[in-house]
């Protein structure tokens, strides 16, 4: 496909996109009609932005940072991103050549002939050739996801690692011609007993001008009281930092004052390499057979999504990115991999080395990453083939290393990774879980936003089920439950919702629907067998939200894969109990500990010794983002975590197929007893 | 000029250039027959590439590394690169439109009607849009300079800063997956003691694979025992370096074996910022006159050039640029400063403030230069507005600082640079001298190329003159003098000349020519009174080299002010003799320290102890880059170094003028009486 590279359609796509959607052949008489640059209208939220010509709608929406639903990441296998075309696209909506690219074979999948009339398309097939005005259905609106953790408090002490220092020097005479670094340096060593300071050569090339035009008074921004970054104007209030985690499903990252510690805005958006594979083998398997691109693929995505939430968090925070002069970043081993641009495939091979543990600390504009270009970025360092940074993120943030009870730490993502242990040693292991926890990959799965399904409750007798979304206070029964405008179930949804199954005798301890129960909302239809939680005519969507047997068979691998580790994991410590079980993961969803036992995610403990945290990889971001002692301190975990790996051992397939049954083939749950008679 | 930056033949040429050499009006017509890239073959060397279309002769002569003359920098002041554009070009040297620039009034000036017909056009004037055959006549061949530095022994202790460590690792396994990085530091630290390594990014990104293909036997190429900038294949048998002197008028690298200590290669070529400005302070109003692009210009304008040099002086010595691991840097104040990209404003203006004085240590990479990416270039430190990198330079490499003797060195090149002292106190300070010395802007000045006249001897009663040419053993009265194929006069040659027309009475003390002699080699003509060196007859250019009067107050200037200013600093370290005077500078051009003496370069001195050691600020360069303690060395000297500006004294005015005569208006030269009577 040699003349591809110039095809204007394929501009900014992922190839993975291209191949599906192809271009009308005659090249040249649509080039002669396309534009560098289009405007884009988006309806009702009245965005409007400029974007190159040949983008997809998608696209254009994540550039221009309007909501729009995309679970599958924009490989048209999920359908959520429809969209309707309306300016002059109506008309044409068949393509004449101009405007629109051609209605996919994947596109007619999703929408009927009637819709076709009406406009619609999927946002991440139709590319924009001329000014559009696009309108976003309430259903395929994907609001901004909800980031619980702002809620959270935990006690950092603020110290970060970039400090503002302002100073007053004297200018230079024929006596006294000091250089000018050497004179910055002399001052900051006077007031702030700061030495040995370098300085980053775009400081340094600015450093002449900025001192005269500024009469000589700066504020020096200095990183780790070592190194210069930059010398701004007078004095200056305040300056920011963003904490990133890169989940393999999910990037979330938060922008904070480095001068209050506060978060003053915060985003997420589905990691934009989920078009090149949904978990971390696919992705290394994508970059093994395209050596030469598919790692610079992914790399690229990544740090487009992030470049995406950078100016997202920033404008809605109202400061500047030049004003960002510190990242933190964790993520898994492979993400972690792909972030810096390492060829992950030695993860994907058993030993699954990885090509380093240490933290790392780059500069952003070396990363691509549009902050201060003198910004440091700091990598937390891993801990093995797949115990990654982000699971040294929840290590800090949860320290089970200075505690002397027994913890189990869950963190669920597309990854499960765990730790066990105490003050006196630590495990870690990790397994696959795939998305479903979060939210993707279940017919009705959306991220944890607004109109989300989070907590579910269903008549043990009546299999009456009523519900409460995120972004609401109410629950479906005390209201009109169309008030709720619910449009999905996030993954800590899913647990409740087949946790709830399960109680009220749905769903069999084997996963499989009790073919003796009945009810309206229990039905088989041609995609097997389902439960309604909510009525077509009480959501925003317009059809029934429901779980079918795939989805329950999906949540019931990831709790099986945990479980199991977990029961590896104790015999290799010789633990009999769990003290303790931290459930972590699943941005903005709080995992509801009860109706995780009853699902059987983990072995039995105590239930008011199950705590459910959030993403407390963020949280481990945004703690060695405000305080430096703490990367030490990850540095130091990281080193003495002792990972295992579950496969190695015999017994984990058997384990992994007990743990499969609701919530346990054989294990007891005295802790659950009482629960589940209630 | 908003059209002018697409114009082809504006490609690649400085923007000194393009107002001067204007392109036909019709750009569309021109642009149709425009190539990219267009074949040259230089003749009579042979040499053939390709190049840009739209670049100058003397652009392309520089890209393939054929020699060209260039005095003046491609400012089409000197006329010395002629060259004679063959093939097709006879026909249409009056430019029909496709193949050539036309002929500018600059070149009307040098290139005669007759000369036209011939195709000559001047190098750095005339571009090039189709594939051209050029001849290069014997003038205007531009021979490789001679730095003779070569020559020079300097003991130095090799301890570069990048060693080359080869290890042997145990791969990895599910029982030791430890990864890369950490696998390969734990056997560097067993193996020769390294421990607190880091990794440069690029080195990481290439490690699993390379270890994988390798089969975990590598050689780690480790800077200053703390970085790891490469991992190569096996054993390493070589590694390299370069040490690079940017003088204002001309530009020298050294290569060299990092294992042997050896020059391998050297070239040097005309600083091409020269066509920006010709000295310090033009480069300067320059940069400050056209703010947004000068510093650009003059930046990439050195980068490029030192390029062209890398490429070069690699190829010479047959290694690849890739496997320079190491460069080491001079310059005076504001080539340093432009080299960074600093603004150099600042020291245009009293009190001369540099931006820094510390060394540096920044990337190949980040800088533009193609040696290996991860390649450390360390700049030197500098001492005081004027007084650069380079006399730091001359500083480790003379070491003053280490006897007990009262040193003058004087570091000749476009601005002069003094240092006097000892083991107690040292003190610097800067003139301008201007390009004279170097053999620039002299009627037939050249540099230091065979060729060159660098002895003259002329007969005090005859008036007989002869000499002797560099690349030659024998002086013109023991051969045929046509077989010297002399060219012109180098800066060393300048100084015996004008010495010599002073001892033989052609020149008075005041610099006049003396009415009262006589000789066919005395003549006076429009251009004013000169002295004939070489007759037409024997030289290989075809005209009479000859020395005029302005040509002597050159360099009378020039001595003058190194005279004024060793008088000024003796007074202020209350000195009256001199134990010792060091000549430096003239690339290649060794002074000879008696006719040095006798035109009144310096206070009276025993001649015994006057030497001339040539490109000493090149010689430190080298030893800082063979010799990593000589680094640490370096910056406590510049900082322990007493600056004072000269310009600074009420006296200075009166100790110029007082020091314009040959060879001081008052002071007594006893050392010199005998000489003078010889």
């Amino acid at each position: 496909m040699e003349a591809g590279d110039d095809t204007p359609g394929t501009q900014g796509r992922p190839a993975g996109g291209y191949a599906r959607s192809p271009l009308p052949r005659d090249k040249g008489a649509i080039s002669k009609l396309i534009k560098e640059k289009i405007s884009v209208l988006f309806q009702p939220s009245g965005r409007r932005g400029e974007i190159k010509a040949g983008k997809t709608v998608l696209q254009a929406a994540q550039e221009l940072g309007v909501p729009l639903e995309s679970i599958c990441g924009g490989k048209s296998t999920c359908g959520k991103c429809k969209v309707r075309i309306q300016e002059r696209g109506l008309e044409k909506s068949d393509f004449s050549g101009t405007r629109l690219s051609p209605l996919t074979p994947e596109e007619k999948k999703f929408i009927s002939p009637d819709e076709r009339k009406l406009g619609y398309r999927l946002g991440c097939m139709v590319q924009l050739y001329e000014d559009t005005l696009i309108f976003i259905p309430e259903e395929s609106r994907g609001t901004q996801q909800v980031i619980r953790k702002e809620a959270r408090e935990i006690p950092v002490d603020l110290n970060p690692a970039i400090k503002a220092h302002y100073v007053e020097l004297s200018p230079p005479s024929l006596k006294e011609p000091l250089a000018d670094f050497e004179r910055l340096q002399s001052a900051l060593h006077r007031s702030y007993g700061l030495a040995d300071l370098s300085i980053d050569w775009p400081a340094l090339l600015v450093l002449p001008q900025r001192l005269r035009s500024e009469e000589w008074k700066v504020t020096a921004m200095v990183w780790m009281d070592r190194e210069i970054l930059d010398v701004l104007p007078g004095k200056v209030e305040d300056y920011y930092g963003i904490a990133v985690d890169i989940g393999t499903t999910t990037v979330a990252v938060y922008l904070c004052s480095l001068r209050s510690g506060q978060i003053l805005s915060s985003g997420s958006l589905m990691n934009p390499q989920v078009a090149y594979g949904e978990d971390v083998m696919a992705r290394i398997t994508y970059a093994m057979v395209n050596p030469q691109e598919g790692l610079t693929r992914l790399r690229e995505a990544i740090i487009d999504g992030l470049n995406t939430l950078i100016r997202n968090t920033s404008e809605a925070a109202r400061v500047s990115p030049q004003s960002i002069l510190e990242m933190t970043v964790v993520g898994n081993t492979a993400m972690h991999h792909i972030f810096l641009g390492i060829d992950p495939q030695s993860l994907g091979i058993s030993p699954f080395a990885p090509a380093l543990h240490r933290s790392q600390n780059l500069k952003a504009r070396d990363l691509g990453l549009k902050v201060h270009p003198s910004a440091n970025v700091h990598i937390l360092p891993i801990e093995a083939g797949f115990v990654g940074a982000d699971n040294v993120g929840v290590l800090i943030s949860e320290t089970p290393y200075q505690k002397g009870e027994m913890s189990l730490i869950i963190d669920i993502g597309t990854n499960g990774e765990l730790v066990l242990g105490n003050n006196r040693r630590l495990l870690s292991s990790s397994c696959a879980t795939g998305p479903a926890l979060e939210g993707a990959h279940l017919r009705f799965g959306m991220r944890a936003a607004p109109g989300a399904i989070e907590r579910v409750r269903i008549h043990p007798e009546t299999l009456e089920a009523r519900y409460k979304v995120i972004g609401q206070e109410k629950w479906s029964d005390e209201c009109l439950p169309e008030e709720l405008q619910s449009r999905g179930i996030c993954g800590s949804g899913i647990i409740e919702v087949v946790a709830e199954m399960f109680r009220a005798g749905i769903l069999e301890k084997s996963g499989r629907f009790d073919g003796k129960r009945s009810s309206p909302r229990l039905r088989r239809n041609e995609k097997g067998q389902e439960f309604v939680i909510a009525w077509a005519g009480e959501t925003a969507i317009g059809q029934d939200i429901t779980i079918s047997l795939s989805d329950v068979r999906a949540v019931q691998l990831a709790k099986g894969a945990l479980y199991s580790g977990a029961r590896i994991m104790m015999k290799k410590l010789g633990v009999n109990r769990l003290d303790r079980v931290v459930l972590a993961g699943g941005f903005g969803s709080y995992v509801d500990p009860e109706r995780a036992m009853i699902l059987g995610m983990f072995p039995d403990c105590d239930l008011e010794e199950v705590v459910s945290v959030g993403n407390a990889a963020g949280d481990g971001a945004r703690i060695a983002l405000l305080n430096r002692g703490k990367r030490e301190e990850a540095d130091r975990v990281a080193r003495e975590v002792e990972y295992i790996e579950l496969t190695a051992y015999p017994e984990f397939a058997m384990e992994f197929a007990e743990a499969m049954l609701f919530p346990h083939m054989k294990d007891p749950f005295p802790h659950l007893e009482g629960i589940l008679k209630k």
